[in-house]
Order: structure tokens, then C-alpha cells, then sequence
């Protein structure tokens, strides 16, 4: 097994500012531990649970910024996408950047999106749906395979168990790793979707946790989206992981890690 | 109550002669029960599990059958938008015709495409997400009402329990029926999704029980796709009803919506 | 399909005088509406969430109120067994009154249990375990079969859907019934388990709904804790059926019934 | 943290010989990683899927076997009890032996089992049932301490998740640790109960990935079922973990426990 990676920052793109603030300071505490990181923000939330929240700075502003920041740190960085026709924009906005495109997991089996994003030649991280067996995330990785590009990987996020609830399913890892190398979504899998108030709740307490466990099940990267004050945060900060606590974590995973893997 | 409605017709576009075919048949026997109906047929799958799979005539074609139909029997017809693209393109290519735009379950949670749908001003009908909690149905219906668009509906098809198979948890129908007029869907909440062989299952042997229950439990219409030749539909044939049974489970459910209607 | 029978009652004995009380309201009621009724009540709740709860007067005093009311009134009656010694000193308690004894969902797979209710040579009602699969249901009735023992019912109460919460699949209906009659429980399929505080909840506003949905699905009976005052009621009051409102559920069901009945 | 214990052995005592062979090999290898180790196997079966499956010897002769391993192994013994006249009789005929009583996950909330068990003074395991959310275990623990027995752990080994099929939600092993020290049971979390043909399956290529996980969130200890030959075990040997394998198995945890215990 290879190093432990991180896909890691704030859920969407707050500003320019906070934005460089976060990629900068998470690439300080992996740089320090030898972890390759990947910076990660959002320009559009495009699936809130209430029309009244906060989605972005949009697609073409969103780019503008990463790009910036790629350019000036040397981080791949990765967003979502959520059309088709997002995928070109965004690539070709990107540039030179290396650029990861993500399949947001309520879109995981949606086939033109999938194949767009495919097409433009970028590494693809599709989400397993919280409706879908792991087993039948092959056929995702399929309809990117099919489409000529061969870097996809394929991310845990839990599973609908009840309402308002997820839970993930470890035996997940193993079986998603025979199709692609998978990566283990910390913090939304400690989410609990929207109550009916409108509003997602979280359990961050169980970031360290889950993380754990997934690492030591047997991942390639992890997942975490990383907040300086999430009480603050624009989007998802109930179950984000507070910028403070970050190194701790990865200690934690990098001696998992390490435990799991052959010397 | 007023009279139980139904949305009815083939999963997919197979064939122009097809469809007028279906549309024809299931006009026949919703007239003679006094059953309001409105065609039912999608021109693009776009979410299926297989890159291989039929997926339809795609939106210009299919839309040309759909306003076809619509012209020569009258019928209103519903089909599946996917992006925000599609809406206004399918909504003009109807021109006249009565018609429904439905929100696929996987996307209910995609807020620029209940916008889109919205704004056409079209009728549109929402399916609940496997995932989302019947309580939560309510921001989807916000976002088009927010939209200036009041005619709404939500449409019952199962929730994920477990992997590859649904269950219909009918405390949903008078949940969601405090926020809009409710459909239950009798032939998708049959369906065992992909078993990771790439192809969905079903049990249509439960779709009458089920509609049944549905209607007992108090609905306002019924969605079933129906094929005069299952076995060698195109898409979903699996848990779709076989068009000799229809006339048979509409009197029973006819029977069940006069025992709970006042009056 | 025969007449719709009615198991109810209060969840367990609180006094003698409450039970006869109870026993004769709701058998004026059915007897009006031409319901077959059985007698329902506990003489011990054997596993309440917390130690503190109430549980009922015991085996013997429990089993002398019902043999006096069965006396008394002509009903059969039915109670929970919770050890194989339980079933012949109930079974012997009552005597020459007509008798259910019923598993709780919880032991519904303890082999012993089934094998000594089955050899009182009782009528037997199984409730289907809150973990268990309809199929897996067959095992249990023949586990009472091969005891020499044909009179067994299954009982639906819903099925573990997440925490804290019972979704109630219709399909159990059909599947069961292919092995034994099944009775519905409306009052039970509407608990909401302990959510950590010790006392279980429930959402009584459902009872007609999934009542409602059952009888159309297609049952033999239906079975309904009643109380005349659910606030005070010493177990399960949270999901009870007020007594105001059996005649009008059953009024309810009654029609559904008919209009699945072939004439 | 301290050392990470093991639970181990058959699933039922299928004779005197194979449980002294399983004993001494398991202890063999435990003695050689300094590992704490509990012998395990029951006397009796008391819920298997069909009533025509191997039980096992019965409480007397399973409790001479047991106590003669005892003896003259040093190791204490841990072994189910399904009813409260069982907790005395078993307690009783291990006499000196450091006996350990299990609560079986399906009795976890039955009342009067607790308290016998408790009353005996022997150290309880209660298993977590399938359908309890995590946080009710604490009533069961309370249980077990009212009744003056201080003694009590908890054991996690699945949650329904849809029919025939456990997930674990790591989660509960932090929630549980809360009220008592935490066993965490990798070979029944991998059983595929019933599918309906009366015999419960199994995935024990998931034990290693499970226990990891498991150990990696936080136990006390690991339960897990060994046999020699899985294939002819007379019970649960589709979920046993072989012999075998058990050696790097230990390994694995004990490296992932040191990796995540504070130095």
C-alpha cells in the first residue's frame, strides 16, 4: 500500500480569503506529516435541503479561485460537478491545474454526467450514493472506464439506515477496492440529513472514529471537509472537522496506517 | 376526496407505433372506469445502471411523440427532465399539450432543476428520493412553490431498506399529503434495485397488494408503468404490470378508494 | 375470505376491574358490528426498556383474571408467553376457556417457546421478530407444526428500519399468509422504541392508516391495544388506540375489507 | 487502555474432545501474543433457524465440559443462558471456574434474564440486539447493576439492515463504552441470517476488515468464533473464522490497538 492521502477544506468556497487561508493551513499540518493532499471546495452546493441556503460563489467565480489557488500552491485541488455541461466549463477553466472532478453522491448513477466528466480526462472521485450496494459502484466506474479514462476512484459516504440516519458499512471498502482505489468521506459520513427542519445535522464527534476504523478496514485516501469555525461555517458545518483538530486526526490515521500496512 | 387519477404507460419511448399502442390501450380501459389518466412515457433513462442499457429517443424525439399523442387522443402526458436544460426545451416542444414534468427520485434534492421545472409553469410531480424522509419532501415542494409555481406533486415509490430493495412505508402518504396532492408509484416500489449484475429485478406480483394498501392508506392518484410485453421491455420490464392485469387491479383499487372516501 | 376477526385490548392487566371494563366496551362494540373478538391483555411485560417500569400482576393472578373474564363473557382470550415453563401453567390456568397463547416478537425464533406453547395444543400467534424476513417466518410455524400443533397464526408488527423506528412492508402480508393466517397489529407497528430515555413512543395518528392499508393488502384479523385512557395507561400508552375511536377504525377496516372480498 | 482480550472458540460444544482441542490451540497461540483469553462455546442453541439443526449437548453435560476445561486449563469460560432458571443451574455447576454469562443478542431486553444472570454474581456479556439502537443498551447494563451486579459489558455484533444482512455502525462502540467496557463480536457481525432456506450464511472474509475497524474505533476486547474445520461445524460455521487464520488475525488487532493506545 501507498502513502495515505488527504482531499481535504471548507465544504464550499466561502471566499478567495478563507479559501487560501484553509488550503494554506492544512497543507502546513500535511506537509509536516508527509501526506500528499489534495485542497477541496465547492462552487455550488446544488443540493441543499431548503431553496434559502447559501450555494456558492457559482461555477465561473468558484473556478477563477481554485485555479488561483492551484496555481500558487502547487495543491491539486477538487470540486463537485453537477451537469454535464458543468464539466468542460470547469475543466477548461482549471487549466493547468491538476484537477480531480467529483460526482456528488445523489448523482452517482446519472450516465451523461459520469461520461462528461470522463471525457474531459480528469481523475473522477464519484460518491457512492447513500441508496447504492457497493457492489454496485462497478458499474459507475464502468461508465467511466467505457468512456476512455481510467482514473476513477470511488468514495464511502454512508448509507440511508432509517431516516435521517447513515451508517457506514465497512465490508464497503474492500469490495469498492476491487473495482478502483476508494477513499474514505469522514465527515459526511457522520451527517444526519436533513430532520425536516431544513437544516443537516452532524456528529463530529465521530470523525475520528469512523476515520479510524475506515483506515484501518483499508483505504487509499481520506476525505474530510476542514472548518476554522464551523459554527460559521456557510454550508455543512455541523459535521465538519475543526481546523484545531485536524493534525491530531491524521497522527491518529498515519499510525493506522501504518499499523495495516505490509513492512 | 375527488376520483382516484392514474399516470400510466410504458417506462420508456420504445417506438412512436408503441407508444400510441400503450396510450391507446390504457385510454380504453381508464375510460370505461371512469379513471382519469394521464400517459406516461420517458424519452431519455438517464440514470441507468448499465452504460449499456436502452436508454430512449432522447429528448427531441421523444418529445415529438409525446406532443403526437397528446394531440390525437387529448390525453395529458408526463415524462422525466433531468437537468435544468431540459425543462424549458421539453416544455416548449409540448407546446399545447397538457403536460407533466416529473422530478426523478434520485434528483429530488437538485434545487436548479426543480427551479427549471418550475418555471416552465408546466404541472410538475416529484418523486421522493429512496433516501430522503417523507417530512423532508417538504423543501422540495417549497423550492417550486418559491419558484411561483403552485401545482405540485409528490409521488411515493419506496425507500431504501437495506441493499437492492425498497419498502413502502405508508405513513409517507398522509406525511407528504400535508404538503401537496400525493401519487403512489405501484411498479417502481416493486423494483429490486440492482443487484450488482446490472440489471434491476422486481416483484410485480406485489404491485397490486401494494396499490392496494396505498390507496386504503388515502392517495390521490397512481403511477404504474405498464407493457403489453414485459419481458422484452426496454427498460424496467421486470416490475412493470403486464397491460392484461390493468383493468383488473384499477377495479380493485377503484373498490378500496369508494370504501375510504366519505360519503 | 372470512369475517375480519379482532384481537384487542389493553397492553397488560392493570386490575381486574380495568379489564373487565375494557373487555366489555370494546365487545359491545364488535358485537354490533358482527367482529368475531378475542380478549387481549398481559400479566407480564417481560421486556420494558427499563427495570423501573411496570410489568403487570404475575402469572398466576394475571391468568385468574383472565379465566374469570373468558368465564364471564364467553370470549376467547389471548397473553404473551415469555418461557417454555410459562405455556402449560397458563395453559392450565384457564382452563376450559377458549385460549391464544402468543410469542412475542422478541423470542419469535426461541425453539423451546414455540415447542412448549405448541404442546399445550393452544391456538399459537406468532408476532414476526422486528429483525426477521417474512420468509424466515415459515421456520417459525414450523417449528410449532412439527410439535404436533396446526392452529398458528404470524402477527406483522413492523420491521427495524434504522433506530428507534418500525417501517411496516406490506409485502409481509402475502408472504406470510402463504404459510399461516396473519393477524395486522395497528398499534404495535406504530411504536417508535426506546430512544433512549427508557419509554417507548408512538405515533397513534398512523393506527388507521396502516390499519387501513393491511386490511386492503389482505389479512385474516387485526390486532389493537385499546385503552380508555392511553395517557394513564401503565405500558405502551404512547401507541395505544383510544376506545373513542375503535368503532370508527373499525368501521373503517370493515368496509376496506369488503372491498377486497370477492362476493 | 489496557490489553485487548479475546473471546474465542466454537459456536456450540460438539464434544468433549473437539472443545479441548479448540481450547488448547486457541490458547496456544494467545499465550504466544500475550493475549487475555475467555474460552467459548455454548451448551445449547436455543434459537436456531429450524428446529431440526444441531442444539448441542444441554446444560449438563455442556456445563461438566465446560468446567472440566476450566479446571484444567485455567482459562475462564464464557457460554450463553436463554432463561432465568438456566442463569443458577449454570453458574452453579461451574463452581470455581471464573465463568462469564452471556446474554444472547435476541434476549438482550428480556428483564428477568438480566436479573438472574446478575444475581448470580458472574460477569455478564450482554450482546446488543439487532434492532437496539445503541444508546438503549444502557438500560440493559442498568439492569444487570440494580440487580447488584457491577460486572457488565456489552457486546456489538450487527444491526438489521434490511432483511438477511448485519451492518455494523461503528459508532456504537464509543456510545456503548459509555455505560460498560465493549466486546466487539467479528464473526456474528458477518452472518447473513436466514434467507429464508433455514440456514443462516456467512462472509468471513470480512472478519479481518471488521475487526480491524473495530479495534481501530475503540474495544476492550474481540469476540470471535473459531473452528478447524468451518465446513462441518454443526453450527454457524459460514461465519466462523478457521484456526488457522486466527494467529494473523490477533496480529493484525493487536498492531492496529497499539497503534491506537496511548503511549
Amino acid at each position: 500500500r501507498g502513502k495515505l492521502f488527504l482531499i481535504g477544506g471548507p465544504c464550499v468556497l466561502e471566499s478567495e480569503t478563507h479559501a487560501r487561508t484553509m488550503a494554506a493551513a492544512i497543507h502546513r499540518i500535511t506537509s509536516d506529516l508527509g501526506v500528499p493532499y489534495i485542497f477541496k471546495a465547492s462552487y455550488d452546493k446544488a443540493n441543499r435541503t431548503s431553496i434559502r441556503s447559501y450555494r456558492g460563489p457559482g461555477l465561473v467565480e468558484g473556478c477563477r479561485i481554485l485555479a488561483a489557488i492551484a496555481k500558487d500552491t502547487g495543491l491539486p485541488v477538487l470540486t463537485d460537478v453537477h451537469t454535464p455541461e458543468d464539466c468542460p466549463r470547469v475543466s477548461d477553466a482549471l487549466g493547468e491545474a491538476e484537477l480531480f472532478l467529483q460526482i456528488p453522491a445523489f448523482l452517482c448513477r446519472q450516465t451523461d454526467l459520469l461520461i462528461a466528466a470522463a471525457e474531459t480526462g480528469r481523475a473522477i472521485n464519484i460518491k457512492k450514493g447513500q441508496f447504492v450496494a457497493p457492489s454496485d459502484m462497478k458499474h459507475a466506474v464502468q461508465k467511466v472506464r467505457d468512456s476512455g479514462n481510467q482514473r476513477v476512484s470511488l468514495c464511502e459516504r454512508g448509507a440511508s439506515f432509517g431516516y435521517n440516519n447513515l451508517v457506514v458499512d465497512m465490508r464497503s471498502l474492500p469490495i469498492m477496492r476491487e473495482y478502483a482505489p476508494v477513499v474514505f468521506d469522514g465527515t459526511h459520513s457522520v451527517q444526519t440529513p436533513s430532520a425536516g427542519d431544513g437544516v443537516s445535522g452532524g456528529q463530529p464527534q465521530f470523525i475520528p472514529v469512523l476515520a479510524r476504523a475506515a483506515v484501518a478496514a483499508g483505504v487509499d485516501g481520506v476525505f474530510l471537509e476542514v472548518h476554522d469555525n464551523p459554527a460559521q461555517a456557510k454550508s455543512d458545518g455541523a459535521n465538519a472537522l475543526h481546523l484545531d483538530n485536524l493534525k491530531g486526526v491524521l497522527e491518529q490515521l498515519l499510525a493506522v496506517h501504518a499499523a495495516v500496512s505490509p513492512r
